[in-house]
Order: C-alpha cells, then structure tokens, then sequence
C-alpha cells in the first residue's frame, strides 16, 4: 500500500503539482480512507520528502557503483554516469520532474536530507573530474566545480525535453554530449 | 503601476509559488484595491503570461541583435548568447526561475505565444550551430537540434545555483563553458 500511495502521488504531485494536489486527492484516487494515509505518512510533506529520496537515493546508489569500479577510468566512469541520468528519464521522469520542481516546496525539517543526497551526487561527479585532471585524462586548469555543474546542466535539462521514444536513442545522445564535453565541437584540424 | 503589480508579483511567485499567491496578496503588498489590479489584468493567469513574455522576448532581443550581424562568426555568435543568458542571471533570477518553473500553470490560451518565443529563442541558437557547421567553424557531424539543447542545459541550468557575487565572474563561466563546448575538457596532446 505505501508503494501505492507513492507511485499515484507521483502522478498527481506531477500533472497538478504539489501544492495543488490533497491528501483527499491521493486517497479518492485510490479508494483507501485518509486514516490509511496517515497510517504511513504524518503528512503530505512526508510523502514528498520520501519521494524525494527514492529518487536521489537510486541515482547515488547507481552512481557509486560506477565510480568506485577501479578498472574505469575516469572518462568511462563519466560516461556511464552520463548514461544513467538519461537513462533514468524512461523510467522516472515524473519523479525527477518533482525532484526538481517541487523541491523549494519541502519544509526545512523534511529538506536536509534529500539536499545532502543531491549534493553528494554533484560532488561525486566533480570527484571523478577532479581524478582525471590529476590522472592527464583532462586539461590541468579545468575548474572541476563549473565543469561538473555545466555537465549535470546538460542532462538535468534532459528530462524536462528529452522523449526516450523519439528520434535519438538514449545511446546516441550520451554519445554526443559525452563527445561534445570531452573533444568539443569545434572542427579538427 | 502596471511595471508596480509585475514588479511585486515576480517577487510573490517566486518566494511563494504562482499557485500559492492570490491577487488578495498583490493588492494587499502594493497597498492598493482589487479593482486597480483588475483594471490592467483579468485574471492572474494574463498577469503570469505577461511576466513569462516581458523575459522571454527580452532575451530573444537581445539574442538577435547578437545572430544577426553579419561580422561576426558562428563561434562569436554562441560565445555572445551563453554571456547574455549568464548576464540576465543577475537582474533578473526571479523572471527565469518563474518561467522555468511556472510555464505548467498557464492554461493553454495564454501559453502559446510564450512557448513560440521559447522555440524561437532555442532554434536561433541551432541555426547558429547550423551556420558554423555550414562554414567549418564546427565540426560536420553534429546533430545540431541536440547540441543546441546540450548548450542551452548548461546555461538555463545555471539560473538554479550560479551566484554572479560569488568566486567565479559571468565572464569567467563564459569562458569555461564556451571553451567545454569548442574545445572539450580531454586534454590536448
């Protein structure tokens, strides 16, 4: 039944937003009582926050598996990890869409763990950045925080466009932005 | 007044959210009657379109007077749009992050003429890459549609966390993204 009231709140928090959506939504739309509800969850902003954390929590998790693999390295490790996000667009696009939107929505109390999550997540890649300046993979200069922010910008913004079942396959546009962060477009000479 | 109700208002939505602010609440900041907000505006709905648009065509101004001189090259060009869109960051957050994140509540009358603006704003940029692959500036294979949308995720993602007092100028950011999208980060033999 959690996972119930989960998956139908993504739904709802999506297509009418959070704010906009009640706890009586949520409960109609499942046929349970509010006590049902509120058997799981103190409050709507709860059910948010948890949201939230499945979220982020997977992608950590995912993320962690590939950077910590020592036969990558450090431009693979940021290839696969740009293969992940996309690749998460097919199956959790709304909840990456709430993660995003609805976030300034949380209460202070319910935010810090999921912001701990989204930093660690950032910072992680800028490990990985940083790896490979020290390894010679990348430029010495390179400011490892702007890149690794310009980096999360192009797949972040993937998900408020970026249609899985469209023209370009998730292989194929990891492939050009990996090859566009990592060789630029300029023509070679 | 009109500018007073905009001014006010991008101020209410993006601290309390579009939904979660009622004319009740304009009126009441800006110390005037329900009727003078109804004299320049039906509804919220025309007033939120209004902000969205008064953004959006500003940038696209400002981006065409950058596409359309002719002395300049394609790299020219997309190094001037990224700086532009960075340098809007600092007057005006509040307009973007509204825009970005209150286009869903707009009923559909009032969101066609601001998503036009959108389209245009983001297939001016693509024709830029277009032109530089035409001219040898970029290289021949790109996919410009994706490139473009790569581009234009760094830079709008920026609106959520590039603070323009911090460390790093709006010069600087250029600069490293501009070069991360010519050159790559892989380091050069």
């Amino acid at each position: 039944m959690k996972q119930k009231i989960i998956d139908y709140s993504i739904q709802l928090f999506d297509e009418k937003g959070f704010t906009e959506t009640s706890v009586q939504d949520i409960v109609e739309g499942l046929n349970v009582t509010k006590g049902t509800f509120y058997y799981y969850y103190k409050s709507k902003q709860e059910l948010l926050r948890d949201i939230h954390l499945y979220y982020i929590e997977y992608l950590v998790k995912q993320q962690e598996e590939i950077i910590n693999d020592a036969d990558k390295d450090s431009r693979t490790k940021i290839r696969e990890i740009i293969y992940m996000i996309i690749q998460s667009i097919q199956e959790r696009r709304r909840s990456a869409r709430i993660f995003f939107r609805e976030m300034r929505n949380l209460q202070q109390e319910y935010l810090a763990q999921n912001m701990q999550q989204r930093d660690l997540f950032r910072e992680n890649v800028q490990k990985v950045i940083e790896e490979g300046i020290r390894e010679g993979d990348f430029e010495e200069n390179l400011n490892a925080d702007m890149i690794t922010r310009g980096i999360l910008g192009i797949t972040n913004w993937s998900y408020y466009w970026f249609n899985p079942e469209g023209d370009v396959s998730v292989d194929e546009l990891t492939d050009m932005y990996t090859n566009m962060i990592f060789n630029g477009i300029n023509k070679k000479e």
